[in-house]
């Protein structure tokens, strides 16, 4: 198969640079599934680093330049900004082309960004479940999203090809797509990612509360469990900002299970309760096989 | 330096022979460390592997055989097991020799075993932060402790000369040695160890709690931050209850500490306060940075 086979879009905007936005550029580029990569993004520092890294064949100044005449174009922003964009990106989007985006809320995206999209273009919301604790144009790397899940929520009546299309464009950077509502997108990620990230941002928060000695050594003795959770919690913080309010039911819904689920486990410390400590950490074994057999450890 | 040189035990006592009883005995073989290792463990199918692994130059059906002539006894039982252990182990132990242990709370075996060591005898509790989610008798190797801390406790009064030696032993199976107080050990491991496994135990079994579609979706897309917290929650059930059980006020004092850090940011969730929640979530980052440079990362 000679590279010119490979193209699935002629052209393709990315709108945000950041770390989703750059490994596409470099997972685009390094199976030649574009013929060319526009960006643009809101902050200047960016647009001078991607044009540094020569992330793409143009770096635009606005978003006009980026948009017009994309085939694809994916908006890489916070959850928070897309409604900002949403009425100037939607006033230059290709009849017939496609705008997709990457947040980790998809009802959100359904909300700011679907009522300004035309009729004639495909609006296709999407979510690689792929990141690391690294941010910004230089945190991208091409093998992102290598055998990772994209999860992609076409509304009801989008027109199948256009999401079979989309679907290849993420299997050729190496993903494995997976089609679902946007609200049942919403509940998933809640327990899977969000509530997650919440716990790990506060226990590390609760941490940096405590006496100065103190925090050295938990520092100093963080490979016994506390570790773990920092590297979560150096994600980007405007990002998850904009996830916890705009998944705000769901992460509620589902932070009030688990504090009921812990103030269970307190009660049961505080009265001695071996026998029901022992149950709960038994059955949580169980599933740590599932995702070992599931091959996602 | 040959073999012999290395030595610094001749007899080593291991009392319990799980993840970290087992991986002490490769050590302590791959190193040299002792002349001759005696293994007891209460389960009689531990004995046997113990024996099929040849983890030691004699596995004992009973504490005396194992204990007699030791020059060293470390205690690597479940922490609500010590107390049972403590009237036939005293018994046995050599004067002039050290008994330690290897527990993850200090206090308890201050309590359960302390009163009943013979004066001539030191006592000296540890700590290896060391482990795996791995446990018992097989789960063990060699490298455990390489590169890893290991907290001693030591009562005041202690005689250097027995903490210097144990301190060479954990040093020569790779461990940093620090010394600390016994309350302030309990109170440090609380934060770094015991309330991060006590949540991911929560959250993993909170999403055991969920309906059984979502539940296979949550093991599908754990790689978004869920997963992270199985490894943790798939720890020996029943050590963790024991650590809780025997921890129970430093643990609850820092969850306190916890849950109030979750309630305010669940409060600035559902008011929509973006400002404090980035906020927040920009101070956790700092933390990482520094475990990093302290090379714990």
């Amino acid at each position: 198969m000679s590279g010119q086979d490979k193209i699935i879009f002629d052209k393709v905007c990315l709108i945000g640079i950041g770390l989703i936005g750059s490994s596409m550029a470099h997972a685009m580029r390094a199976q030649g599934l574009a013929k060319t990569i526009s960006i643009y993004d809101i902050d200047p520092a960016a647009r001078d680093v991607a044009r540094e890294l020569n992330l793409g064949h143009a770096v635009c100044d606005n978003v006009e330049a980026a948009v017009t005449d994309a085939d694809l174009t994916v908006v890489c922003v916070p959850a928070g900004a897309v409604a900002d964009l949403a009425p100037e990106l939607a006033k230059h989007l290709k009849p017939g082309s496609i705008v997709s985006d990457v947040g980790s809320v998809k009802q959100a995206v359904v909300r700011d960004l679907g009522p300004h999209v035309p009729d004639k273009v495909h609006f296709i919301p999407g979510h690689p479940i792929a990141g690391t604790e690294h941010s910004g144009p230089r945190a991208g790397f091409a093998t992102l999203f290598e055998g990772r899940w994209c999860i992609l929520t076409p509304l009801p009546g989008t027109d199948p090809k256009a999401v079979e299309q989309l679907q290849h464009l993420w299997e050729g950077m190496g993903s494995q797509v997976e089609l679902m509502e946007p609200g049942h997108h919403d509940q998933v990620l809640a327990i899977t990612s969000h509530l997650p990230h919440l716990i790990a941002y506060t226990i590390v928060g609760t941490a940096t509360g405590l006496e100065e000695s103190t925090q050295s050594e938990v520092i100093k003795f963080s490979a016994s469990g506390f570790r773990d959770f920092t590297r979560i919690a150096a994600s980007d913080p405007i990002m998850w900002r904009d996830v916890f309010l705009n998944n705000r039911d769901a992460v509620l819904e589902m932070l009030g299970r688990f504090t009921e689920d812990l103030t269970a486990l307190q009660r049961a410390i505080r009265w001695g309760e071996g026998e029901k400590l022992q149950e709960w950490f038994t059955r949580t074994r169980a599933i740590r096989r599932s995702i070992i057999d599931a091959k996602q450890a």
